[in-house]
């Protein structure tokens, strides 16, 4: 049977590249496998899926037991429907792990860096495969994306230097084409709420309570922030149906490395206490924070375990 | 604050050796690490510690909310009393992942081979650092105890090669001292039934009961089931204690590869249908079962589950 890998839902570049080029490393190590995704692709991801040549994964909506190897995730309740199920054969990721669990040994590696890709890249090495030219623009494309154009806090020496050797190998100037790429994926004009709400939103079990964190990279807060009530009233529906205790937006500029939250729930104090601020409107500013990973969900996570 | 590196309770070789290789490779590092160890020292891995001239580590009641890195585990239930409030920087493994979570990104490495002595192997290999003649008699011994001399189904061609080229680094000769070693760690006439009973035992949470699933190396299966009496006592003692679902104690003869079972509990019945035998007297031959991992702990899981 197919071997299928595929990252977490609502997928990021990293998440959809980070499938594609796990699926050309293992075919290269002689393995039936088929990257496929679990959501829709998001502009930026498209155009770095276009300027490299290389073809979307196929949408799929749930599982059937199939061998399966995740990237860029690992838990449940960011997978694949009949995660539990599946037998999971290996997962290479750049996350905290929590509410993941196997019947059997597997192969896992995890590693505290920037991006799912600079595991990969080490990966083909270790394993003695040439990477190709479109493999390191889709993988420097997923290094960009998750470290901000190297702003992130979650940045490593690592990603820096494996984000330069991969663009020797694509041919590519890595400040002219990271912004121009970043600036793809922060149009958010042409998009409705539910959408904004829906292109990098992740949940999270913090104590007893599920916590929504969705992110919205932009060159331009206010524009997004104009349309307050539109996103508070699918904030709160959103919230109704899945029962989440927070929701919390982050809206976060890409150019000045800020972010502005919205913060709605039946828990929206406990955003006051992580971040020590005062919410004006359901809104604040938080300083120099542009990271959920490393700035946004550990603060939340411990406010919500005290 | 030192870094603490340990394996699970009730230590077997490869948990010993392996906290002492981590924090060999780590010191080499440029890491401030200790090796400790959670429970006694077994005769097997006494005899490979005095046999390559190495201190046991330091034994710990509990962590302090130190920095660990753990290896050859990361089940919380198997692990240190305090892991939860613990900051893992590192997980290097070789079983199934349960009953595992962090707060943040982490470095984890688990690959589905033999022994946790093969995959640090790798790791002297990758950050180019040299591995002491000592240091490979440690991983050598772990490499021979949990495959029981390269026969248990869990055995890789990986761990044969890895073990094969630490007995050059050792200058041993791999079929002599294995089964020295395997027999000195098979000696059960000079220990209680409570001892026996926690060589090597291990707790797993399978669906909604906590099976303890203990292991004894023997030349003699009958030598130890001549104690069946007091063994029985003990388990009952024990499971009332704990609250156990089901204890089950596999002997395992290590020259003929086979294991009897002695089973008692609640949820007794559930080894018959996982095994598809009948007890005897609470007890079953299980013709070439010798590996907790891979041939006990699934197919129990698999009945309890369903």
């Amino acid at each position: 049977m197919t071997i299928l890998t595929f990252g977490h839902q609502n997928p990021d570049t990293d998440t959809i590249t980070s499938a594609l080029v796990m699926a050309d490393l293992q075919k290269a190590l002689g393995k039936d496998i088929e990257a496929v995704r679990l959501g829709d692709i998001n502009g930026e991801t498209e155009y770095a899926l276009n300027k490299f040549g290389v073809e979307a994964p196929r949408l799929i909506e749930k599982l059937n037991k199939e061998e399966v190897i995740l990237v860029d995730h690992n838990e449940f309740q960011q997978s694949a429907p009949g995660i539990e199920e599946a037998t999971i054969f290996m997962v290479v990721d750049h996350h905290r792990i929590a509410n993941f669990e196997t019947a059997g040994p597997l192969y896992y590696r995890a590693e505290p860096v920037g991006c799912t890709a600079t595991i990969l890249r080490k990966m083909y090495k270790e394993n003695d495969v040439e990477i190709k030219p479109e493999i390191a623009g889709l993988m420097l494309s997923a290094i960009i994306s998750d470290t901000l154009l190297f702003k992130s806090p979650t940045c490593t020496d690592e990603d820096v230097k494996a984000a330069e050797a991969l663009a020797e190998i694509a041919n590519i100037d890595l400040q002219s084409y990271g912004l121009e790429m970043l600036k793809a994926g922060a149009s958010t004009k042409d998009k409705t709420a539910e959408e904004l709400l829906n292109i990098d939103a992740k949940s999270f079990a913090m104590g007893d309570h599920e916590v929504r964190v969705a992110q919205v990279n932009t060159v331009d807060i206010d524009e997004v922030l104009a349309r307050k009530d539109e996103l508070e009233q699918a904030i709160n529906a959103e919230t109704a149906q899945e029962g989440y205790a927070l929701f919390v937006l982050v809206v976060t500029d890409i150019l000045n490395s800020n972010s502005k939250i919205l913060a709605l729930g039946q828990q929206q104090s406990m955003v006051e206490k992580a971040f020590n601020v005062a919410l004006d409107q359901n809104t604040a500013l938080l300083e120099g924070v542009v990271s959920r990973k490393k700035q946004v969900v550990p603060q939340l996570t411990a406010a919500l375990t005290e």
